[in-house]
């Protein structure tokens, strides 16, 4: 059989068997709407209950609040995924009375494009944002957040992880600056969910975003954890479910897959990034060897699956391509397929040089990925590469010509 | 076997074998993100886009764009459901460029909440909301209409058939007042879809919502058709999917049941709307022996499958109960079960009297259903309101006490 290995988990994850296997039942046999007075939807009601209190305790959402204890259950929204959590959080904090008629928000510079869009909205309703810098690691600028704050900040929006370098941001420290200046702290912790320990409270965090496909639950569906006290604007109205925040009728069987995966995922925590982590590093010496390879990202405070690189004198979209022929799934942060020719927003905001950011790499590894299949990337990308560069009108005598590189992506 | 009559399917219905047979390969083995260039993310794209068509098929949502028959996939948005989908159409189209800075909305007073509470946000914003009459059967005031519509109407939106009392409105009718007054058209057609014949040209729509588990599809996902050249804001911002309205990455099994489903209910419609309607007369018929009962929408421009009553000196959320233990599920438009005293505001539009309209039941019958559940229905119907009236403070004598009931409900 033709090798397959797939490595960008970070795009998406299988569905794990004990998510499929918990949703089963809700797709087919009990499908009472969860409004309904009737003991099927009682019964439905009860499961995505039961299914938020689970999210509730594997992000430490609120001390219990009695001897059972049981969670505060307003605080777990289900959304229908990352995206609708991150636009809710923060169009519906800063339309809502919790913004207090304050109008600035502070961002960073590489936050996914839920967050950075949903501002760019917002600064045309009139609201002011910041986006911060941050360093070549990708870790935001700690002193600049504390000058940038002011009487007039409502909420601070910061990623937990991002994305396409795994970079960590120093979440307690970040939350700890946002509240001396009367703000709220929002945290995009989509990457970072399933993949480092959270913790709500520890961390200071008043509303998070989260989504199930990362964690290998289903599509679909996803999670803000909103703090108690904390009012917001609903996203979308209707029959008032979800607090009323997000109206229709609940996708049961998704919520319950969503909780069934986070809590698989936070359990085996220590000793599946144990594993992932020891995968990644041997991956990373591996393609290091390539010469003119750049490693991005931090090589501390990262995700634990994560391995992003840059090799001068390659373009991304064809590096994936031959990559896939080959049976290896990776991605690139070269926006070549969305059709525009400008390189990732996030490799921009780290320093890297227009002309090197193109041949961009992200791998991304799971627990079901293996030593085989690490070495087997290893080699492929080192194969493939090589191929490109022999062919590539920015390369000359085994190095790369940046003059004429620059000249290409001008 | 304990008897077990599932009469509730307008608020959801059972997943079709069909269509759950359709997800399971993208739950399971086809995980790839329809983002992603390799080769699985790929796959989950033409799938996608193969399921946009069968859905723009079934609304006949464009002349086929070539030879082909290939249809304009960009007229079909996935939502995560119903009420996105509401709120989607009719937020984004007066927060975007089609409303062309006109600021009157016409709907109905028996609009589901997803579009009632979306246009009283609206109205909070500065834009001026005109709430239709019906009459009796629940049919919307065509003259009314022609009076309301004005040089400052962009939009139109009334349901195409009743949730609560199954009336369906004159839609090309409405329609086509709307474009002579240079206002666009959108329907909620969550109820509609998969019980009556569509098509959204013949009929004049500009956009339609509609939500798969109405149909037997799955929880958590609906479209919005929007036709060509109709502008929206985003619902949601973020990665650009679904035409940059709804972005998030695509629940792909969830599409593909949705469109599987809907492909289903659309190629047996006739013979299984035929079935369903013997099933509801019949049990019409038997219901409506009890004494002081009223049926309620209208008896001919209705969905085939909603029988819907009000029994005089009942309270509904008694109603429900009872049935429940006997093995029926049903519902009632009374709005006990989420705290509020007020009856349902379709049973009030339509001009029942408030000591009345708390006693309401609401049977839905689909293709699942069989003669002998609605002689069962019937039976135990009629002997629960039997039991409940014998208990009831406002029952005397064999009739309803109606100065009792008003002075309890006042």
């Amino acid at each position: 059989m033709k090798k397959f290995v797939y490595a960008d988990n970070a795009a998406t994850t299988p569905l794990s068997e004990t998510a499929f296997e918990a949703m089963k039942p809700w797709l087919t046999e009990y499908y009472g709407n969860p409004s309904s007075l009737y003991r099927i939807g009682r019964a439905a009601k009860e499961a995505l209950n039961e299914a938020r209190a689970t999210v509730g305790k594997c992000l430490n959402a609120a001390m219990p609040v009695n001897e059972a204890n049981d969670y505060a259950p307003g605080e777990i929204i289900f959304t229908a995924g990352g995206s609708q959590a991150d636009n809710l959080a923060i169009r519906g904090f800063m339309h809502g009375p919790g913004a207090k008629g304050r109008k600035h928000i502070v961002t960073s510079k590489i936050e996914h494009h839920a967050v950075l869009y949903t501002c760019e909205a917002l600064e045309k309703e009139g609201f002011r944002v910041t986006y911060l810098d941050v360093d070549k690691q990708g870790r935001v600028d700690l002193e600049q957040l504390k000058r940038e704050l002011s009487e007039d900040t409502a909420l601070v929006t910061i990623m937990a992880a991002n994305n396409e370098i795994g970079t960590i941001q120093p979440i307690r420290e970040i939350a700890e600056l946002a509240h001396a200046a009367g703000a709220k702290f929002h945290t995009d912790a989509v990457q970072a969910v399933g993949h480092m320990h959270i913790d709500v409270q520890e961390m200071g965090i008043d509303m998070l975003s989260l989504s199930a496909h990362k964690f290998r639950g289903p599509r679909g569906v996803g999670v803000l954890y909103v703090k108690k006290g904390v009012a917001l604007e609903p996203l979308v109205y209707g029959g008032g479910q979800e607090r009323g925040l997000v109206s229709g009728t609940e996708n049961t069987a998704g919520c319950i897959g969503l909780a069934a995966a986070m809590k698989e995922a936070v359990e085996g925590l220590d000793e599946k990034m144990g594993y992932v982590k020891k995968l990644t590093d041997r991956l990373v010496e591996g393609v290091m060897k390539i010469p003119y390879t750049h490693y991005t990202g931090d090589p501390v405070n990262r995700l634990p699956g994560t391995a992003s690189f840059v090799f001068e004198a390659i373009e991304g979209e064809g590096l994936i391509l031959r990559l896939d022929l080959a049976g290896v799934c990776g991605s690139t942060g070269s926006a070549c397929s969305t059709g525009s020719l400008d390189p990732s927003h996030v490799l921009m905001a780290i320093g890297l040089p227009h002309e090197i950011a193109h041949g961009s790499l992200r791998l991304t590894l799971g627990e079901q990925n293996t030593e085989e299949d690490v070495d087997y990337i290893i080699e492929t990308v080192t194969q493939v590469v090589g191929t490109l560069r022999a062919m590539s009108p920015v390369w000359e005598d085994g190095r790369p010509n940046l003059t004429a590189a620059s000249n290409l992506h001008g």
